[in-house]
């Protein structure tokens, strides 16, 4: 099971948790686990098999899942939030939200794939191959959207965070540029690495209005950009300079498409085009929760995978 | 030659003319005329045949022009604004900006193609065939818009203005619900015509804040947006609830594409899928110019178009 | 219930018949019907609902099946062919395939609901707005396929058949010229109505290789092509003209999108942009199904359904 | 200057080459050069630069010109066949043909870019990422669609070609599987290389029926295939079963997106996501064409590349 960016807003107990979360509810919803029981009139994953959990649970009845857009459910039920989740010994799910793993998949992986869906679903929304690629946000998932972003052919993907060590793991991953924009202004460093261009694509992880107007700013005319980081609350934004004068095209990202995702990010594990271990920076026993999400909330990691059994970790604890 | 909002923005002497008009220059940029000359070297069309003209003066040799994107040109040169337009006795015009017309066609609907293009542009981005769709604001560009989406095998438009009189024109050209926000509840009026469901897609041609937010508000998630409407300024935006939890897309509409719309633009008149004629409510001699622009300004019309020699008027002057 | 192509193989019982039809079944998949049962568990359609009917019953298991594209299921049964159909007076199906339509929808549109959603799939996965079109055969469902096409914005329809009945009754419905190939040269007349372009689409609903054959001849370059008839065996394809030269996009059409075409299907009957009576051009008692197979084996037919309960005939019998 | 299949057919004087190249004509359309004098009027790229060549001159008025869709100009004159070409000290092109590379581009790489663009053209059309794909044929053109297919994420590609020096290449180069028909069923292998599923996309580079009509047979339903290679007659072919029960989409692929694709190739280099120098196998001095031309004829080689000036071969003479 690993720490999810919404984890930490319910560790919080911000004003969204409060707003949001069935209590009482076990949290966290990203994870993998062995099959151990089948309900009645289930035949598969048969028990034993290791899966990995997509956490929205769809009703296959409404307009969207009738369309091929269940991840747009409209009768969602959210692991962790709306119905008992991961931080557990067992948990129950739909057989059809298991989603089978080759058995030789270290678990940390295997836990940190539903996140790696997000990161899937927003870069490869817009067209990559042979492009310039902003992505705001180098926390967990916006490094594994670059990481996609360059597996789908991306010329050169540009990383921004106020985290200095987020920006160092993006360069040790492949980020031609790493901006810390405390440091360094967003818009004149992208251009400089861009012969004065700008962005073709913007890949927004952060939900930070300065990151997302910044991005707008460098995005060039007919860019694309998919939004998946949330901010919170509207803020002012410019249309007509970001949208409409550029003939841009946006897109919100929201979850993983059911199961056209899984499927691509399968594809993109399986032929080493993406290698996820150096996203996860740290192993903590299950036991240790608070010094994770202590250390969660610092913004000094990558991904964080907790081991109910820390005799299973599959790296060194932290 | 006809008057478009841009043309009132210039007549009232707004802060944005002002900004971007370089004085003195010839303004105006719909209109259709006879070839009268050609330059050296062009060929073609034909002195004597009646053509239409494209506004944007676009370069062929940036990255926008190279890859089929000329419509983004990032030098585009705006006729009636960066160089001498319409409203003139003889305009010159690059010979690739012409667009030959039939010799049969109404001049006050030549007069208009340019602008309608924009309309096709904006109604045929997103899918609209079997949809209900939603087109705020009903000038002529909005009329045009609905008019196409209907014609594009729309489920049903409902349009939405401030005034009436292009209310009532909206539902004699076949809105299916026309909406005036300073009496009825734009969310409430749409959903209750919607059996619940909100639309599936977005025309917005007003660039009204209000508007833009009631649109977005009432859109079902999945469904797509086309921004032509251009709103001046910053203003708060709900990113978070209009666009990423929605999964929805959004795009930016900036002039017609080059010639892709003015094609299509052809076809759905020629097939008479869209008759334009009913947008077309005054006639003016072009020296009464003034009071076409009070007229113009006073929001109680549709498209108005001027004659330099009355007697070329293909209806009653007002 | 109404005769389909399909059902005419049956009736002959042609090699492809003996091939794929597991006897003894009651034959018959476009049907329409009034929910009389429920099984266990079932909570909608209610009782008394007229329904229509999709004919694949499909697995919800399959890699297809998860990434909404359903119609191309790996476990398909087809109705009257795998398990039981229409011509009977009562018939189970799977409450998932019932599709549920307002009460005073006509019984012989109801029953032709799943074959109009051929000519939807057909007529809107190429891109037809504004552009001219070629539909090659005008049986009830090419005739659907060009109503679609025009309902979609296509600047002109033409409609090529043997059957001189099948003709007239194109004209009667909006085709802009309609070919007997028997009697004139299909491209030379194509092309005398395109102003010797050809065609931006081509529709082939026909299945005959010289009609697959003299489409993709006068079809443009750029064009794309949707293909739904079948020609039962391989014949001489020229790929390098028709195809690769071209630059064309070639759909194979199978089935209907379940459920985007089912929607869009509905939303272009709902607002009128296409009516279905004209194609509906016979009506028979279900006791005279003989007289009714011997007319559609003849050819001189549009689309005929069959009434069990002739009281039931929403027009008069033939 | 560099050798393409085309220059094959004419050096072999077949019936092909007989009715298309208008003789006498320098033949050869693969090539870079140095700039050496500017025609009156042109500005750029400048004296002195090293330039690749798009061999297909166009028009820029007809309609396909009109609308982003240059790579199909009816117009278009091709450098070798109906213009001088390549095999010369000096040729003589428009600006507009012209590519500025970075000065230190390896001079065997900047010959290959045009033919580079034919793969990225094919490889980029379907959608690869996370997909199994079949690269049929492994000459130059096929390995470098394969390559740019890994490049854009695929999971795995499979390679067949009857040459077995061709698929040692494949394999250096990251097939995953190198098939010989001539010895191997293509079928078989590919299923048991993949599940028994089959692949998601077919990319056909070798024109030979048997390859054509073997690849379709392993295309999942709702596969994509993009089609390069030229028959050079029509043959016998399964609609029914390759296209229209599948659900399949088809391209045709012909040249290069002006200018799309050059940008993309670009890109695709500029990351080092692909790499073209394994692709070069043979470098010649031009007065040993012969040699290289029969060398070609054998097979067993990939590109071969000819230096006018043999001092400037960019790796050992063969």
């Amino acid at each position: 099971m690993s720490i999810c960016g919404t984890d930490l807003h319910i560790y919080r107990w911000d004003p969204w948790a409060a707003d949001h979360v069935r209590v009482p509810v076990t949290v966290g919803h990203e994870l993998c686990g062995i099959v151990t029981e089948l309900g009645p009139g289930v035949e598969e994953p048969e028990v034993g098999t290791l899966v990995s959990v997509e956490s929205h649970v769809v009703c296959s009845r409404c307009n969207w899942c009738r369309t091929g857009r269940s991840h747009l459910c409209e009768n969602t039920k959210l692991l962790g939030i709306d119905r008992d989740g991961a931080y557990a010994e067992y948990v129950v799910i739909p057989a059809g939200n298991a989603w089978t793993n080759s058995a030789d998949m270290p678990l940390s992986v295997a836990s940190l794939q539903e996140n790696f869906g997000n990161a899937v679903h927003t870069a490869s929304t817009p067209s990559v191959a042979g492009m310039n690629v902003l992505v705001t946000g180098m926390g967990p998932v916006g490094l594994m959207t670059m990481a996609t972003a360059l597996a789908l052919g991306a010329r050169a993907v540009i990383g921004s965070d106020i985290s200095d060590y987020r920006l160092e793991l993006a360069e040790k991953m492949g980020a031609a540029l790493a901006i810390n924009p405390m440091r360094d202004d967003v818009a004149s460093s992208v251009l400089a690495a861009t012969e004065g261009e700008g962005v073709d694509v913007l890949l927004e992880t952060s939900g930070a209005p300065q990151a997302i107007d910044a991005g707008f700013a460098v995005l060039k005319a007919g860019g694309e950009a998919a939004l998946l980081g949330l901010s919170s609350r509207p803020f002012d934004f410019n249309l007509d300079d970001h949208v409409i004068f550029k003939g841009a095209t946006v897109y919100g990202i929201f979850g993983r498409k059911l199961w056209e995702t899984w499927f691509q990010a399968r594809g993109l594990m399986a032929s080493g085009a993406v290698d996820l271990a150096p996203v996860i920076t740290h192993r903590f026993a299950f036991d240790d929760y608070e010094a994770a999400f202590q250390l969660m909330d610092s913004g000094s990691c990558g991904k964080i995978v907790m081991f109910p059994d820390p005799t299973d970790a599959d790296g060194p604890l932290s």
